[in-house]
């Protein structure tokens, strides 16, 4: 048995993307593709060393990207649980935004664009994921795991007087049995974005409280999650609640997706809300491969930027835009 | 059977590189080395999905290359034929161009410099490969393939009004049994490079005709392609003819080759022809390794100013000069 | 048996820094992590093609890096020895510096901070490794083999005149047998970082001459270097000493590591010595996998700004500014 297996996904797309009133254009989409290298060492006793080197790929035209870019780590698996260190999105996106995008896995223009960035560290480095991540997940006890992620963000504190370090705190309870799976999460990203101008304020404080899940019924399976997210940044703090439903029948190798996500107002300014539907059909080819088509829009408040992704950057992001796609595409796992 | 298949090429040489009657220099030169990722699922009745993810890399001192810097795609194959979306060169340039570089394809300071640009969508972007190419390929009929490739190149149009999206089309019908190779190829790319100084002028148009084969002989291989290439550029059009010539001649482990391109002045300006000479010899150490040597001359006219490859920097790029290499290398597929 | 062989190690600590009096900071380090891929095809006669493509990764906020940005090589073995052409650290760290770091290979803040940077080509480029090198290792008589590495450095020369090229070369005779190693080195690095000032100055000359091995007694292991270095730049010229200890008592899983590096001052200059101390414990979860934790402190003269990686830069690198870390790590070789 060799020490490292080769896997990955390759998931591209042909668009119609248009832009408010203004415009549209056809595009080639890389929605996510992936190459990584994983192992795992058996020391025995049920213990084991993991780990993970995963990196981005491209085969659009998108910006290149760098070696181990997504999840990548080394950890500790036994019965006290796993243990891992290195870069991750962390366990809070995991444990329900993705999951209930069930028409195509965090990937491209329709997938969940209004979810608080605190889940995930509010971080622009390394595709969004957190580097220098602890994170703790528990065995499972009658369908129960806990997870504990703490990631240092890659920031100097504005003071170093400050014995305070941008951090994320992620925490997520999760029931996963049958045809169950619900979670509990709670997200919080300490960090010193925009803070040059009070030194005074040391960190702005997002934080998300989110629960979700998905039930699987005999013909369909149904999906979502509320999360109630507040910002608090230089003395100013607002909050907002955010709903996402989902389903999924499936007919043979036939799915039949609908995806709706409703973003509420910041409550201190009026016109920030957005909603986001996605109506889609996949055929899977195999266990490994579907073909999809989708259609997914997003609709912006006046005073909202919301968009789908960086297709819709040709634009710009002037407030209030919605922005729509038409998509076909193939997904392969490998 | 594993998913992923690990492949490549390591190509490199020790060279000394001289230009005009200025100077020379002793360099190590990577020839195009290359790693890749790749694998077919079989779907039965004769279906299967296939894709690849390659990256150039590189054991001398140039620039850092990104994951999936070369051909990266992901497609399916079956009786209609093959439909691959990604990154690519281009069914035009493999059609002919690089299969009649046999010394040593496609690398390095032998490598065809005196080809159209038009043929690989004028990109410098990943490696000089179009991304976001739709490109098909048909089965093959008494030895007889067609393949169309339609590229976005990675550029916004000059004009919002506009509705014309830059873009490569390249057309190839290929025949190819027992000892003929043959290929009629057309190449067309409408890029907006350098077009800011007119917005009425929406393209440049930038296009090839080739044709061109190979052909094995009892005991040589000949080669060759005549290349018909029209440029069109703010109002003002050129056009150039440029032929080459190949053989080689193997003796067991041995070959011996020669290469001779020739391309003419364009249309409207004298002087800017340019003729690129090669003779090698390879000596096969196993049917995935050789070892060679090669003599190769760029003479320029005195109003070109084709270079051989990034190694000719380092003494600029005056109009006129001609450069030349003397080289040994070893080339391992992997 | 397939072509190519997928290795490489995943080594992530929690550390906490500290600088001068003036602060100290928690961090995840990445040391050294990396993936490969290397192979070889037997040719018959005991001769076989070797390779390598060997990449840095990180799974910590550290800055993204290339493929290809480790030691990578395509290479002849056979009776007369083995010849590589590529880029690598160089057969002299290799002989001694990297041997005696028993604690944790060349990696992290505990690794040698005070080596000669003339044994690995001065190179900023590619993680410090020299590209466009040849290197020859004969083969092992009597447990006596010789290197030599000649490298191009990415370099022009300061004159078009000049017939001298950048580059370095690393010449190691050393001697592997039963319970000794110990090598010779000789390194010369002519470089012209900083010359731009006096072009009649061609070359900075540094140089240094090492000598070192180690001892595995029955219950611990020895080992020590002393190195040699002079620096000519600019017409001035200045030498140093430099020592290293290094001790390892295993017990079962256990393993227990001193290691001392003292350099003097350089031959002009008072105070620009420094000393690196470290103690650490190493415990072997199994032959691929060790928990490791240790101390590490450099101790620099008023004059001396050593650092002990990147990580310290936070402090800035005001002279004489002491630092230290303790650390808790995982290190897994794949």
């Amino acid at each position: 048995e060799p020490n490292v297996t080769v896997y990955g996904r390759l998931n591209a797309s042909f668009e119609r993307v248009s832009v408010g009133s203004g415009g549209s254009r056809t595009e080639v989409v890389d929605n996510a593709s992936r190459i990584g290298f994983k192992g795992t060492e058996d020391l025995g006793g049920g213990n084991a060393v993991i780990f993970q080197i995963e990196s981005r790929v491209r085969v659009d035209g998108g910006d290149a990207v760098a070696l181990a870019s997504r999840d990548s780590f080394v950890g500790l698996k036994g019965s006290p649980g796993t243990l891992r260190l290195g870069r991750t999105l962390g366990p809070v996106y995991y444990a329900t935004y993705d999951y209930i995008s069930m028409h195509n896995h965090d990937s491209g223009h329709s997938s969940d664009a209004l979810l608080s960035m605190a889940t995930m560290g509010n971080s622009t480095a390394a595709g969004g994921r957190m580097n220098n991540t602890l994170w703790y997940t528990s065995p499972s006890v009658r369908g129960f795991t806990l997870d504990v992620a703490y990631a240092l963000l890659d920031e100097a504190p504005k003071s170093t007087a400050s014995k305070q370090t941008p951090h994320h705190l992620g925490i997520v309870g999760a029931y996963d049995q049958g045809p169950l799976h619900a979670a509990l999460s709670y997200a919080s990203t300490q960090s010193t974005t925009n803070l040059d101008t009070d030194p005074a304020v040391r960190f702005n404080n997002d934080r998300a409280i989110t629960f979700g899940g998905a039930y699987t019924f005999q013909s369909f399976v149904l999906g979502g999650l509320y999360e109630r997210s507040t910002k608090t940044t230089l003395g100013d703090e607002k909050s907002r609640n955010y709903f996402r439903l989902a389903a999924m029948v499936p007919m043979g190798a036939h799915e039949f997706h609908a995806n709706l996500g409703v973003a509420g107002d910041y409550s201190d300014t009026s016109d920030t809300g957005a909603r986001q539907y996605t109506l889609a059909y996949n055929y899977n080819l195999s266990k490994r491969t579907k073909l999809y088509a989708f259609y997914t829009k997003i609709d912006n408040d006046s005073a909202k930027t919301t968009g789908g992704g960086g297709a819709y950057s040709f634009m710009g992001t002037a407030a209030g835009l919605d922005n729509s796609a038409i998509a076909t595409g193939i997904r392969h796992n490998f």
